[in-house]
């Protein structure tokens, strides 16, 4: 089992921005724990972050055939990425994550576009929600190939 | 750690209702896993289901003192329930968990009104959604404990 | 063949609010009616009234298995209760009812959260609609199983 | 009595349009229902089709002493046609009925511009909520009368 | 004079939740101002709290020819309950009251659908706006009776 | 200087139709009236009704080059007909009239499709809405041509 | 019979201001026409212009009981003020007038919260639309008055 | 403990203006009770009308530090007046009170800009909404200064 | 195989109407081209123009089983008919063009009801939209039936 | 080169009023700084201030000739006031400023009507955005007339 | 004559991707398609495909002098990118074209923020809109030029 | 102090595309005089252009600790680009400048997503808007740090 996880805009400076929404963990401890937890349960993980809509896009659909399913924080792109929710759709089985409870933040933040194109998602929690979607993520494709 | 889970209107359903859509397990069948969970992590659990809104705010209420933390399965009150948003923020630390993927569905079921009033969510992935919220729950009393 | 009939809040006030509105048959005499109607067609019927939507929700789901077909007036709960909705769609066929022409009424009116889930809907005509919608209904049922 | 009932856009192509949404009875069988039902209540009926506005409005207009009360089914001008609206409003005692749940369809197909200007409706039900709408206008004229 | 004073959902929890938005008073002490207030102007009055929209709509119904008036806070209820809006509107002379400033705090606490079915109504002022209620319904109703 | 005066789908019923609203005087009393209006000034003046947006869209298109402006009360259409709206913007210059004060009624007639494409309007004052809008017309025209 | 012809803000400026759209007559050349208009007919007529809102409300309220009509153009203060619709229903019969075509211009000038407070509208035609609106003001009170 | 009360647009008119709407009591007799009431509670109490939105915010801005609360009544200015809304929220501790029940009337009358600057508010009751109001402000200036 | 042309409301006029916007070609001489470019690709075609949209409707029933496929130019009809959309949904394979690009024009020709119904559409071009949505429709066919 | 500056309602309280949101200099200090810069780049410039929207419009219109360029905070009437946009478009080149950052406030002061009617604009920045604006507007004067 | 052809995100995986709703041709294939189509008709054709906007707006900007004409089909940035309608407005002459009819998909395809820099556009009918849309601009370069 | 400016998408055109909107100036000619702005209060410039939002997300993270301050005009992602807003808000304190008015433009231009993470912004007035905004950011740093 291969998994790979994107982390979108603004992710990069996880444990620098607003520690208080977005918790003072920094992206490499988030995806070592992740390696960890996919390595417990015998899944292989790779991790990438960018700024660029057009590289996350790039990276989805080379996933394909390469990976059995995908963890996505698309960041901002979240609420305004059409060409993602299309990558991510015609992608493998996608689950989305999100650090901070967007339905509790500013208005603009509460339009999901990814959302309709994955499995299911996991919102709050700060850092643990990637450990969640990663879990969530791994059972629903273990109860698939079973 | 005692942890408190409830059901809304028609979980009582489960395994009977739409199982494409909410899948094949029962609630007893949930509740059993759920037990066993917290178990496993030196938790105490009791659940609860109820069709009715006030029933499902007096148990909110109840739980105030005598839980540490809430697992919610809203039901068709997600969309419309202010009072018991009202309820799940004066109570314990919230998590509201959905067995679909929410987003996914008809428009009148993107609304959350629950969500602003809990740490985070999970959507999707059918009655793992329950374990996934109970885990990150527990992760969240450990911490905030800590 | 039996059939639920339910009667939402309020509506056992029938005959006492607002009679130029909703006419000025009392609710026993509509079940009468009902009564009759059912019983000249080879059919049972059952009716209930409450105020409260949980035990509605209760009534419904109850029906399944029980009852072949199901009119329903869901009163003020037709404008706001997703609930209702989810349990009408779990249960047998459904009919929707309203005593008044609730289009030609106030804005917050318009919007029947009830009937994407029935077979269809009958509106106006006082005491009238339940009547048609029973017979609809047997009709409904008996083209079905024919 | 006489009741003139009006059928409105591509109501002439019933049985040959989407079956699976609104039946296989052509418009002649319809009819023909319609004249037996009312002959049996002692009431003389007339019937005509158009996919014209103008012609309709024409057709409610001239009604106005020559019959009692309007049964029609307004087709797609359901949804645009305030003339058919005004029209109807200065007409006899008018019910409106649509052969297909229209709430349970597109949205476009929510809005009901001619419901405001009848007694009431009847939805969904096929080529009997003509019956039952025809059922309902006897009542209510026979009601109004006595 | 007979008055009946009704507690929405969560309004039970007073002094406790949230003492900044509500104030520190709790139910009974409201309560017993509001008897003194009462007899001070030589009516009775009696007080209920429910969580329960159906259990309000019943009381609500029951005042009809026990009551003179109506004091009701609906808490949550004041944003979505047509039905409690409904028996208002069919019970005795009502004023609606909310202990916070409802304009000032989430755009979704800004609809009251109770308002337009009672007198008028008082908002902010934590507990006095109880108290001012009931003394406008008093005013109320001896001018209509004088 | 030539007129010609289009009457919209109902205006046939004027004098019948909810008298309150439209006013007591019928279609040929004003038709008469503004040919005496329009002879006085030394205009002639065609006038023709029809219940057919089709039709009034053939009349306007006829009348370029026949007639040198155009009095239009657009009836229903006023109000969704963007057809009849592109050939009064091909058409002479026009004027639109209604006989109610459209903005003091129902929200669905506040829109004027028609508006967009005319000189100026007049509404309300009954009938006399025609004779202002044929005064303000050939105002227009002569001081056009002067 | 007494007319007050009362003009809004900026309405001083005709004649300078944007004349391809306002026209290039003064506000002294149009009061004298409306003057001898009002002569003609055996009226007397009074007016006045302000670009303040409170002076126009004053105006209005003073014109009660001295004035038999009100012909008032209201500038920009047309889209905004509640309290100058308040005024000019509560004072004598109103006609409102815009010398621009109000609905081909700005969505923002499209919404005219004056009119509903008024018998009637004209728009468009510049300086003749007032020429217009006196006229219907002076038909309509002497048809009232017969 | 010195209180201003502020009449705004067209309340001057107050007995004369839609009685049946608000009151018949004229704004000297209202002002004479409020000057009673604050009286019989040791308090001082000056009162002005304007017709003028300037004047107004004027009167709100010149009230600080020479009175500690103020009653306001915005008239038509409740619904635009975002200037008023400042001002009342620079000024000192204010209620906003309308003598009518602004949400069972007019869709334009339902938004109140200056609730959100007040510590709360009464409508509907007539004149009493005036008393009610400065009772209630008196009230919180006491428990403030308690 | 064999093609219906249908033009809507104002099409009539091509050529003579704000040609800046529509060209200047004539209607006959793109029904020239359109006959000889269906020629050079072996199919026949008919071409029919209306300002009525009932003959539209009717036009496009009668193409079934006659014809094997429709262009249609729906003009001011494009934006409001819902009976035009029934008709084509029911017709033969569709495709819907437009002269002019109305994505760039005014927002109320933003709405097409008509394309849902087709298998695609070509807009802007002038008469070309018209030629290259005949061909797309031959395209179509073609390789459906090969 | 003569500018005018115009302060609408509520700035002569700067200083005085939220100084976190709105800073501490007062008007007249502000007015200082800008007849220096002024004067540092050889214009003259005055300035005035009032709560009257009316007085802002006879100011506006009064700078036409006596002025060659105008800077404007109109305070709370950027949001509603049509009047003044009227005004500032027929006046002299104009630079609308705002002391605070308006679009990261309450959502009902995102819409600016006075900035359409201007060259461009500033906000934020406290005091600064009024010296910023005169800057810009110098440049453009100088910029136009060289 | 020189046309540039852009593929937006997600157009790399035609022929993988969900063929039923686009096709099963590959991008190859296409563009081999359109190189031959413009060869006939003697002109050069360059492609290029990417799924950054960023990339995108930079090779419409370059195309600027050295090609002719553009074929644009923007995939999923269609519904949001101001960016790439700005590029394309100010680069040569354009078409837009996409693959499906997005007007009969989800509600957030039906808009088209690059349709309005367009000469014009083409959608629905697979790869096929491509060649149409090349044609359309050949032919509207040809008509410019002659 | 050091200060970057960054120009968004479609800016490395200005003095070619739509010079009477965006001035005649080039990019090159602005930074030229931006340069020397700074230098002449003591501060370091740099600046870049990017037509991708990911590379600019990049340069402003990359700011942090480098710059003390960001001059930025977005261009096209103005309006749609979270990402880069979240950027801006984790950056050092930011001034946003356009050089048209964009509230007096299309629609789509009105809402600028990038304003609320920043201390103010500049717009109009062609390249001196980056002067300004240059001017304005230096005056706040300065203010800040003293």
């Amino acid at each position: 089992m291969r998994i790979l996880v994107l982390h979108g805009p603004n992710l990069n400076l996880l444990g620098l921005r607003e520690p208080e929404v977005y918790g003072s963990l920094g992206l490499d401890e988030i995806d070592l724990r992740l390696h960890e937890l996919a390595a417990a349960r015998g899944a292989e993980l790779e991790s990438a972050q960018s700024n660029h809509e057009g590289k996350l896009v790039d990276l989805v659909q080379a996933s394909l055939g390469r990976f059995d399913g995908l963890v996505i924080n698309p960041g901002g792109l979240t609420h305004s990425s059409v060409s993602l929710h299309d990558a991510v759709a015609a992608g493998p089985p996608a689950v989305v994550v999100h650090l901070s409870n967007i339905y509790a933040r500013e208005p603009f933040r509460h339009l999901d576009l990814i959302a309709p194109a994955c499995v299911g998602g996991v919102y709050g929690f700060g850092a643990a929600a990637y450990e969640l979607g990663l879990a969530a993520l791994l059972d629903h494709l273990e109860v698939r190939d079973s």
